[in-house]
């Protein structure tokens, strides 16, 4: 009786969801704790109740993460898109300095789930199954309770009716919280502050170019989640958290967009400019070995353009006594905020040379 | 050099898009109120910051809009879409009692946002503008700011690599504050509770009918903003926060799916059964219109299954005075909470005549 907006389905009926979404939503409702701690009602209503620790603001962040934009699934098996869904939000919470609260996932799911181009499902669970095994792994790792989100069926057909296989498309909400007035903001920096950034740079983009250059071996390596910065970031929670309690840090931000792009967003929310040490940027031996491999001209660039590393970038003043590990994690000075010079780039690279040159934002950009 | 996910674009570049997505955040960046209030700290940051009020709780919800499934480019003007898809949000705001604080937006945009089949560009303004007028002119009114959220780029191409249109998908997130533990349940209805809804039921899907039926009727009424429960459905904040305030009401909850399918949720949830009065249900006019012009057998099925007419679905005891009206929106009392009764469905009707009959959830449900 209720009009539809979608064309009528001519796909089969899917073999892994289930039956409906009220049954989607009670598998994933049976999966997660019940309501404890500042959480006190999740799934299951129109909305979720919290109660946020009366001295903490309260933090909020949005990421999409989509079918062919963000993900392929023929590249990433579902455990590492959940993972990766949740670490995009997990590492914003990080770059404010907050503690995880909750996390809320918007997730729509095309009506047929199988391995595509092959015909077959998955052979061990269903694609959902094994989404959320990535995703409340990570979760119960940082304590955060999946509290809430939407789900729906993806469209399968275009405006011109043309039909074409659905896509996954996840947005996952990330709520923390932080003592008043003490998050790391990317605003705060001051000229002279040192920019600190933690672990190593372009791995997340040097273990990407290996999906599209040996994919057996990408898919082989996949099963293993030690030391895979793009299949497995680890988002710097307690980095963030050591930052705030000790005040060591002015600005941070996480290094979603790429070092270039990220430091320049740093410059434009507090009007500064900054200077970047080449011989200084610590480089993942991921990226190092791609140059070797003569898969990029420089290591250095992917460091620098990367993106998706998903590791923290703060400044400090130099006074600070910033030290060289936090929470396990190693922090490397790279270079320095500054004032603005007329004639100057917002942010340049002193070459090893001494050279200075103008460090064009090259990293991710959607719509470029 | 950085490794990218999609296959190559054969695409024309956007004529409406900005040139990037640095711009595009600037753009909405610069058409909202910059923070104020319990927003610290909004648009521009790793996360936005908020201060909850101390003697609240904090409620949270996501829905998705997604084209195709909840909105057609070719039915529905840009302004109705950025309307429904905070009205979905805030609806359910409502539904908990709560007030909303703010808003976040996780928006998929294609490359190319012309009229759909025409190849034309929207004539006066670019789609994403007129998005946020619809969306803008609703937060102003409830005085909710947008805080926040995530932009991309829809894919264009399926994994097989079969190219398609680019589809808009939004995500939408509220927050909201509620006096602490008083938020309205879908779990605290109680045996003996009356069943109360607001406004008149059938309205929102009568209206998704017509276009069907008549689409240019259709596009010519959806310019004006007068009486259009499925273009411009009114969340009904005011009446939640009256019925928290006034500690009436029990239980509550949106009616997004269909009068039969949310009041089976509310059963469910408080582990209690119902009975409705079928003279008692309010019908909405553009219903009872529906009938008369053959469109459909009877109004009262739109009114019991057809959804998305965001009214609030209530429960509270015989002694509560609930008024005929709240908050200027009329209050109808159409049923009884009642205990299980073995071999007896959870909702049940009673008809005009005396007969009473299980009423199935026939209301909209994803993956059916």
């Amino acid at each position: 009786m209720r009009p539809r907006l979608s064309q009528p389905r001519r796909s089969t009926p899917s073999r892994v969801l289930p039956a409906g979404e009220r049954a989607l939503i009670a598998a994933i409702r049976q999966r997660v704790a019940r309501p404890k701690g500042s959480l006190r009602i999740g799934i299951g209503d129109d909305a979720a109740v919290l109660r946020v620790p009366a001295a903490d603001d309260l933090i909020v962040t949005t990421d999409f993460s989509l079918e062919q934009v963000h993900f392929r699934r023929d590249w990433h098996i579902p455990e590492v898109i959940g993972h990766r869904c949740l670490a995009r939000g997990l590492s914003d919470v990080a770059a404010m300095g907050a503690r995880p609260l909750a996390a809320f996932l918007s997730l729509s799911l095309p009506a047929e789930l199988d391995t595509p181009g092959t015909g077959k499902s998955w052979p061990e669970r269903s694609w959902i199954d094994r989404f959320f095994d990535g995703f409340l792994a990570l979760a119960d790792r940082y304590k955060v309770p999946l509290a809430g989100g939407d789900t729906a069926q993806s469209p399968e057909f275009d405006q011109r009716g043309r039909k074409h296989a659905g896509l996954i498309a996840a947005d996952i909400v990330l709520l923390g919280s932080v003592r008043r007035g003490h998050a790391l903001l990317r605003s705060r920096a001051r000229a002279g502050d040192v920019i600190y950034v933690t672990g190593e740079l372009g791995g997340a983009s040097a273990e990407l170019l290996a999906a599209g250059r040996d994919p057996d071996r990408f898919t082989a390596i996949t099963r293993s989640q030690k030391n895979h910065p793009h299949l497995y970031p680890e988002p710097r929670i307690d980095v963030g958290l050591k930052l705030v309690s000790g005040k060591k840090a002015h600005a941070g931000i996480d290094l979603s967009d790429g070092l270039s792009t990220d430091l320049l967003h740093v410059c434009e929310e507090s009007g500064l400019a900054a200077e970047l040490d080449a011989a200084a940027i610590p480089i993942h031996p991921l990226a190092e070995q791609a140059e070797r491999d003569g898969w990029v001209p420089s290591a250095l660039g992917l460091a620098l353009h990367g993106g998706e590393d998903y590791e923290l970038l703060f400044t400090a003043p130099k006074w600070s006594r910033i030290p060289r590990k936090i929470a396990g994690v190693n922090i490397h000075p790279i270079g320095q905020m500054q004032t603005h010079r007329r004639r100057r780039a917002d942010v340049v690279l002193r070459e090893r040379d001494g050279h200075v040159s103008a460090l064009d934002a090259g990293g991710w950009e959607h719509f470029s």
